[in-house]
């Protein structure tokens, strides 16, 4: 039994990241590399998510480019798969906008008011997986 | 019920990735934060993962600081813990660490030589669980 890594297309990683519900965004805060787990959707190709007013939402907006990613890793037999989206993300603001992204299926993992919404529009999308056989 | 989030102890979550076995490292690449799943081992209180020589070992090296992320989400729930730890990561080269650090139950999750060990040895680790009740 070889293991061989396979890159997945744009509309395989697509299909991944329409199956899930949460990821782990990637960002700068004070400088350094972060990340913290977030509950998402898959939008009109791009990923939204909720989160406070706060210092998570001041340093995803202020950090740029930002990178989210999802996967599906089995220990035992050593298969799986990531998907990693890399763009810039904005708030949602807009009224018409922000209407759509209130009536997205989004429930925020931690508790608290999370009014805003946030958008990461990708610039690229990569993923790859591990082939058995 | 009600959801509230808890901070977690040091300890608490020192047991938390003595349980785990994979994890996502984020880093700066090309000024850029980013992040990967990698296969782990909690070793003498640091993160220890294997690497092939090539852009990921490149990138966390040259990154300074990192952060590495365990967590456990239940989406129906709305439960879950997350675990984050933050240091510099460092190659294992010396002859004496190198032999115990391959003596750890340390498989990397993508196939292909991988003879690289990295260190990333915790400024500081912060968790948080949700609880309901």
């Amino acid at each position: 039994m070889t293991r061989r890594l396979e890159l997945l297309t744009v509309d395989d990683c697509l299909a991944l990241l329409r199956g899930r519900y949460v990821g782990r965004v990637a960002f700068t805060s004070s400088g350094h590399p972060t990340l913290r787990p977030v509950n998402y959707v898959l939008d009109e190709g791009s990923i939204v998510f909720r989160t406070s007013l706060g210092e998570l939402l001041d340093d995803v907006l202020n950090s740029g480019a930002v990178a989210f990613e999802i996967d599906d890793i089995d220990v035992e037999d050593h298969t799986g798969w990531s998907v990693i989206v890399h763009g810039k993300a904005e708030e949602i603001w807009q009224p018409e906008e922000l209407g759509h992204a209130r009536s997205l299926p989004l429930r925020p993992w931690a508790p608290g008011e999370r009014e805003h919404y946030v958008r990461i529009a990708p610039n690229w999308i990569s993923g790859r997986r591990i082939v058995v056989g």
